[in-house]
């Protein structure tokens, strides 16, 4: 006998737990197409030597192994990787700047955490190809836009640009080298607090001054514009940094034409964004909500996406963690809850009425109503218990009497109500009724 | 440099591609949950041990490797195995019977070829711990409502039940060993006709009469009733087969009541699915515009659910083939077959018009109408070009002149027609031209 148990990091979803992740997945759905975002799929396994060499240090948590030919083959790590392969290998049918949505599982050999699993699915949405900061501000803008569909209370994404950054140790007196480590330390800033941003900034290598001079830097705050005008001031000195201002300017001129409520981006220049490849402008979402972190992030990178092709092809995207939004969806008690997918159960009033209640059945679900049959004759008051064990709000009955008279009896398992109906009436009542408790 | 390839009989689906088999899932995903099926996901990745000893000769093609812990793990070769796993482990939190629904990949080492890849995706419906005909019946109505939804022409789903097979064996004077040559040589039925499946039992050691006896009875042919009238009449004596045919009759007389088509199904003792784990009824769709063999079958399954439960869960089900629908979909040209998700393009006339190109495109997001943005402002015939060269049949144009008299050029790229429009009136329009195209 074997052992009866999934694999460690990587979870089953029971029904429950399934609807609402399916909930999350079509409202992200929705929204990328009403942005004509397009579908991309691709294998869950990559040749090895697609993923490896992008990775740096994480490389060793790739899961990698031989097929039966002995060929080199990986579960990918994520799904920006075979984005770029997939952009150099099909350059003749893709017309680029390409929007893109990619939803799927992914892979790493992580010590499994709470949030923090060995097999995780992301909503991945990119722009391909486009340098404009209105793509920039239309990937910010989904963001809001899923987080408010979803429910999310007082979420704010806070903006940044790598070049601010940078432009931030440029002007303490770092050198280039350095700012790698200021990159670091200021990602740290919500979890460690100024002191231990001080701390590592001086670990690092960084004098007190300079030290003082980015901490302070970092802790603007206040509305974007604002936390902008100061920084244009402060970094006036800086090519790069003017440049970079003036681009997270463009994106918060769009957001605003885009409709995206104000209270809902801020800029903030302590935001780093831990991967090293983004190139641009970062945001990330959080809320006070959830104190364990971000809820996600994302940003510009233009040097990836383009490795395979062998040419420069700006990005800007972001991954919606679905697992991390489930997690604190739950936390946070938000979403649709619902116990099944049926609302109406049709009982077996006794062996004689079974074609009866099969015919019921299906003029309901012709009728747009989830519909869940008995499937064992007699008995109703087993079956009333079936329905309710399930979660079904209503039990429906179709025995001699009802059928003589054209009607059903129509049982509210939630409310203990039970009264009978005609017939041709009984969908337009579950339907008002279901409209009703969705209130 | 990398390799720029996909892993060999592993597929990307590009986005034209992606929406029909989106279509597909969907479809049966709506099909599922009005019936009251819930979903379930389980992880690709298995211990390796869960998935031993239950394939037989196809053991050899599983993927297997170890974790960075060195735990021996498999990809799952279908999605069965995993259900019966979770009957066991959740035993405590599922109701039984349980109807589930399950998408995902699957893999298998086989030599790659059309219509057979290494990744596959099926789509599984099966109702665990019931015995019920009624159970079977509903199986068989879902595959059917899923083919009439798909717009598959033509199809038949015929059935068969394994002690029907059994029975024709057992009068034809074979011993239960000699059987499973027929189930067997029976299956190749379609592929190799009567001569080859003659050739097929006497090779297995079958004599002259008994292969006579039996290539009689696997050809009776008819309506349902006079197949199994016949079949009742010549299997009298095998108490088996007698309980078979009464079984049949009953799934017969709940499709007939659940409101089924009556040409849509058929009974055809020829049908024997090669499956080893089938212990009751099986069926199987076929369509006579798709010559290669059937579009998919499945059939009652008592043995393998409760292999790790340690108990007889009875359950009846089937995989949709994802991939295989999708090609036969394709081939037969059904379903629809949109180039891009977006309806409408909003093009940019100049940088200082952008931003209220940005709004119009949020109004008619909004109001439904899934609305792509431009990313560089001027050039309105390369931005026309675009826009057509992707798909997109409706090009959108705010410039001075209709800002002032508050209207928007609509330039309709399919028909090569232009006109203006109060801007009130555009998201109507295209939600019109939209419906008229879907007719």
């Amino acid at each position: 006998m074997a052992v009866i148990q999934n694999v460690k990091g990587m979870r089953d979803h029971l029904p429950t737990d399934m609807m609402l992740r399916q909930y999350i997945v079509s409202t992200l759905t929705s929204i990328s197409e009403a942005h004509g975002f397009e579908p991309l799929q691709t294998p869950i396994i990559e040749y090895a030597e697609t993923l490896e060499g992008k990775l740096g240090e994480d490389e060793k948590l790739i899961y990698r192994f031989e097929d039966h030919g002995g060929r080199r083959l990986a579960l990918r790590y994520d799904q920006t990787v075979p984005l770029a392969r997939v952009t150099a290998q099909y350059a003749g049918q893709l017309t680029l700047p390409w929007r893109r949505y990619a939803y799927g599982p992914s892979y790493r050999g992580e010590r499994p955490a709470r949030g923090r699993y060995r097999e995780f699915y992301q909503f991945d949405i990119d722009i391909v190809g486009s340098a404009s900061p209105l793509a920039d501000a239309e990937i910010v803008a989904m963001l809001c836009e899923a987080l408010s569909a979803l429910g999310f209370p007082d979420f704010v994404t806070l903006l940044n640009h790598r070049q601010i950054i940078g432009g931030i140790a440029r002007v303490s007196g770092l050198s280039e080298e350095a700012a790698g480590g200021v990159y670091r330390a200021i990602d740290k800033f919500d979890k460690i607090g100024v002191a231990g941003v001080r701390n590592e900034l001086l670990k690092a290598g960084v004098d007190t001054g300079a030290a003082d001079r980015i901490l302070e830097l970092v802790q603007i705050d206040g509305s974007a514009d604002e936390v902008l005008a100061a920084l244009a001031q402060r970094l006036a000195d800086d090519e790069r940094a003017v440049a970079a201002i003036a681009n997270l300017r463009s994106i918060l001129d769009s957001l605003a034409a885009m409709g995206v409520p104000t209270d809902q981006y801020r800029v903030a220049p302590r935001l780093a964004r831990g991967l090293s490849y983004y190139t641009g402008a970062v945001f990330e979402a959080i809320t006070p909500h959830w104190p364990e972190g971000s809820l996600l992030g994302g940003g510009r990178y233009d040097d990836l996406i383009g490795l395979f092709a062998g040419r420069n092809i700006p990005t800007v995207g972001l991954a919606f963690g679905i697992d991390r939004l489930h997690d604190v969806m739950l936390e946070l008690n938000l979403g649709p809850r619902p116990r099944t997918t049926a609302v109406a159960y049709v009982t077996l009033f006794s062996g004689d009425y079974v074609a009866a209640s099969l015919a019921l059945a299906a003029e309901l679900r012709a009728a747009g109503i989830h519909t869940l049959i008995a499937l064992e004759p007699g008995n109703l008051g087993k079956q009333f218990k079936e329905a309710d064990r399930r979660g079904v709000r209503f039990a429906l009955v179709l025995g001699p009497d009802e059928l003589a008279r054209d009607e059903v009896v129509v049982k509210d398992l939630q409310r203990g109500e039970q009264r009978s109906l005609p017939r041709a009436a009984v969908a337009g009542l579950l339907a008002e009724a279901l409209t009703e408790q969705a209130r």
